[in-house]
């Protein structure tokens, strides 16, 4: 059995990642930590899982998370980066859900986070967490920088493209589109219901985190500098992200085909039939991305343009379903160990 | 007082046109038409008109439609052009809410609504409804085809843009999205609650009937063929359009400066400041159609493309509201009588 | 012109009552005040207001509220106490949309809303603003006590059958239901969308500030103690509220003929015919209380036990359009002046 | 392995259904029917399926039912009762999700459900599988009428009233609220997003199905006939039901102790702490009712007036999962075998 610690468990990656390791066969929770609720049951914070989880908070100076195999973070960004390395030196290994480790360079991060980063020496050692991209090194790694939901995402959608040098490399467009809890469990006007629901609205079109990290990742792949306009909107719904994607082509191919193939072996990337229009609803819930691929032949002989469709649960394959299934990559389980939750529809 | 007919009024966009026909201060409700309802009170199918309208549904082949100064029709495509001969002939004046006069190429639109045009000869006639680019043909029209929801917003937005020919006007993207009600009251599975709710996807992305209408007015506008690709999606909320538009710049002007001066009289176009997220529910239940511009800069040198956003209510600027519009134009009222609610937020 | 000042115009009844100010044709906005929204214009936090309301908030000690001729206090608890004598000593009237004066039991407000009353003395003289019962002492009063949300709907459906005795006093039922926004625009967890959406449940079982308002208004009628129990629930939408009403039946009547000529010259309130279900969207944005009467005979011979069904739209009826129906009162106004908005639907 | 065929497979129950079997460990999928849909994968009717469910929809003629262990009906109601009698004479079991043998009195059957029952003879061998009241009988039952959901809710959560008749029973009193997908994915104007968004209205009030069954069942416990009002109404929301049920207490007794002790070995009846307010979402996708009992004092002295809240998922102790419960029991399985889900909040 693998012990796992959870810092900051209140949130909704937290209480999602709860979700899944208490149905996990091969972890035991030694501890879930909050600082305004230690010593309250986590039933109590989350009647939903009444009977399933049966620890109390505890503060987070006081739980035995040096003694865990894996601990993992579920915290706002900048408290991972404090912690990382004391856990590190006691032997634990840390999958962060939160942000701090994702971008390579240290002056990017504290620019686009607007803070000092406390860890720059362990930024080179982190290891992203995008499964299908570094699954070879997550085996290996002591400390996951789980991705971003966006991220996830829009880099599962363009990486065939981009690996295959298949469309213009300097103007990729993202228009992406997430549920609410993607903000997280912050008292934030914006974030009440009576301002979210029955509206839809574009945020952070002059600049946005995720900006960054979707940048990194893909030029990482193309090896080259890639150029990037990512549009984030609000959608009135809780859960779920769906990336539209544009790319001019460059490049003839069996597009379909291209992305069949890259991702035949993936267990969680689902590319659909031609012609699907993929629903986020078909993966609530569940630790997958579906993606179509769509050429748009009937909008006239000048659509040069590709279009393709990514979704996923932001909670699940966009946070916590992602950081379980790093944490079976760096424990040698199979990869879908406790991940086979089929989507909940309607 | 201006009599007005009204065909098909059991519909969302029927409703909000009594809404506003109601409080119309120059109108008298002459009749209301709708076949399965024929003999029952209007305020009988929508309790919200209880008190407010008074008239009962009449058999549209006993209805004094011809008595009419005016016939709205809110009705399925295809009703319209079998009507209309017959209405201006009599003298009356129409303005079509669906879509059976908007593309002047008869083939086009057979190709597109699958059926044949039972009036190809008034498609000349026609005059396309957006008072922001035909205002003084649509003051002597006797038929005006009142734009789609998609086309409204998006043609709006793109507007001042390939007007000045700023953008690259063969790669024009719009990616847009729709509350369900755009979709009218019809009786599909996609449309039902438990579909819609909490869901978000794309759909039609490899053909929709609103491309050709938005294609035809932009390459009215630019005096040549156009290029563009559009992703409608739908978004769980009832009312409200929010189109996300990308066009790579070709000429270099002030963007924000350009909007402002070509809607600077426009009453029911509101260009916002610098930076702004317009949100859908800043129009709801309002004649009005919100506009902001980006650059987004921060998102890398690369970003030569402008980001422009445009939202209006699709049952009011995208279809009840402009046709009240269209009327007044057309009847030589003032702009905007009748027309002065104020959004309902929250 | 009736020179209106408001105070705390940045919540949901705020802004409630600016859009309809701005479209009252005997109103003029002299003030709106924010305290830390001061300097900044109305339609600058209200994008809906773009173009209708031009004014800037200013800050309370510097507004010339004392000059205005009617003062609205959209504010928090406890802010209107502490107001009310200076501007009504200066000549204001006052319509406060709080809750500081609608309890004629100075103990028993401390208790419910906990804290000390500021202003006892001014408790008799208030004015309890439900129209449909104090219409003639409203038209005098200087002070107005703007009743809340439920408390409107659960009086209205219950009027009639206290008032004539018809139902066992002592064991009146209200279950009511209440759409988001009746919460006001606090930043509390349970009211943010990914919490307050997809879900549903009673809250404040045990005792809401609602329950003695509403207690204290049926006792006057009845001219007696009454017995209710009264169980709040939060609904997943923005607007309404409905109240299921049972009342054990001890006087054989015909009750829709009953509630019928109770109403009959109501502006505001419509009884609907026997079998109706009202539902809250019909009454969206508009000010008027729908009402049902059910006896559900068909449950059996033993259900002696009348459902009433009550629905507004909690921020009209239930807050600013009543306030405005007051203020029409007390100016000598006709009591529909600027509240003939038709509902919005769909 | 059981091997298990789901008789309309494409409704909510039957999607429902297929998620759970396709994780249960016992359970081989045989044959999934669907006339309209035969031939095609299931997966591509619920794409939330892919990669989970290999099976095609069969033919109802041509599936290899008579050959199960266990054949469930998830369909609309009036098709089981015309398989079953085929079915039970080859040997199958039968798990009825449909409301066809919920009943004993046919009689009453027919003038609720309005058409002639086709198998009367088998109501009275039919155990109606609420397990918390017949579990017994249903682990040798051929026949299991599974219950409804709004009688789910109610009967658990009046039950250790009835049994203990500490309340006045001629006169209950159950309030339930119900999400949208309780009424199935039916084509109905009234189920359609843009009628059931931001809308809350009862139905049904002056008789609905649920009402004889819930009836039946507390007279069972009772031992005598009972007194029931049952209002239910339509939430905007897809999964979930809440019951306020009101009790005029008879008898004092520790009601809390009462419903713990009643309910302590039930593994999917959670009885919360007193004061508790259960929320709809903690039982999203879990098959577990949720209950807390209140005695709203501080509403006052007369209130002698008990309020239970009952809450569960529709779709699962409503309908799926307590099918999967009952299908345990009859095959001595673990009574959780396959339903360990822990709810999914948000």
């Amino acid at each position: 059995m693998i012990k796992a610690g959870v810092v900051g468990g209140t949130g909704y990656s937290g209480v999602e990642l709860l979700r899944l390791l208490a149905q996990h066969p091969q972890v035991e929770l030694a501890a879930v930590t909050s600082r305004p609720e230690a010593g309250r049951p986590v039933s109590a914070a989350y009647p939903s899982l009444r009977g399933c989880v049966e620890v109390a908070f505890s503060h987070p100076d006081k739980a035995p998370l040096a003694q865990c195999d894996v601990v993992f973070f579920a915290t706002p960004n900048g408290v991972a980066m404090g912690e990382a390395r004391r856990l590190l030196d006691a032997g634990a290994r840390i999958v962060d859900i939160s942000a701090d480790f994702r971008l390579k360079d240290v002056a990017e991060w504290e620019r686009w986070y607007k803070m000092k980063h406390a860890a720059p020496e362990l930024l080179a050692e982190a290891v992203y967490g995008l499964c299908e991209v570094n699954r070879e090194k997550i085996r290996d790694a002591r400390l996951v920088a789980n991705p971003g939901c966006y991220p996830t995402t829009v880099q599962l959608g363009l990486l065939p493209l981009v690996e295959a040098a298949a469309v213009d490399l300097d103007h990729l467009i993202a228009d992406a589109k997430s549920g609410v809890s993607g903000a997280g469990r912050k008292l934030e006007q914006s974030l009440l219901y009576a301002e979210a629901s029955e509206n839809f609205a574009a945020y952070g079109v002059t600049g946005h985190r995720h900006w960054p990290e979707i940048r990194q990742g893909l030029a990482q792949l193309a090896g080259r500098e890639i150029g990037l306009v990512f549009t984030p909107h609000l959608v009135p719904m809780v859960r779920g992200i769906h990336a539209t994607l544009y790319g001019r082509i460059v490049k003839e191919l069996d597009f379909q085909a291209l992305y069949e193939k890259r991702y035949a072996k993936e267990p969680f990337v689902d590319v659909m039939p031609a012609g699907s229009h993929p629903d986020t609803r078909s993966t609530r819930a569940a630790n997958v991305c579906r993606i179509a691929v769509h050429r748009p032949a009937e909008q006239g002989e000048r659509a040069d343009t590709l279009v393709v469709l990514s979704v996923i649960d932001n909670l699940m394959k966009g946070a916590s379903g992602q950081a379980v299934q790093n944490m079976n990559l760096m424990f040698g389980l199979p990869e879908a160990t406790g991940l086979e939750q089929v989507a909940v529809v309607p």
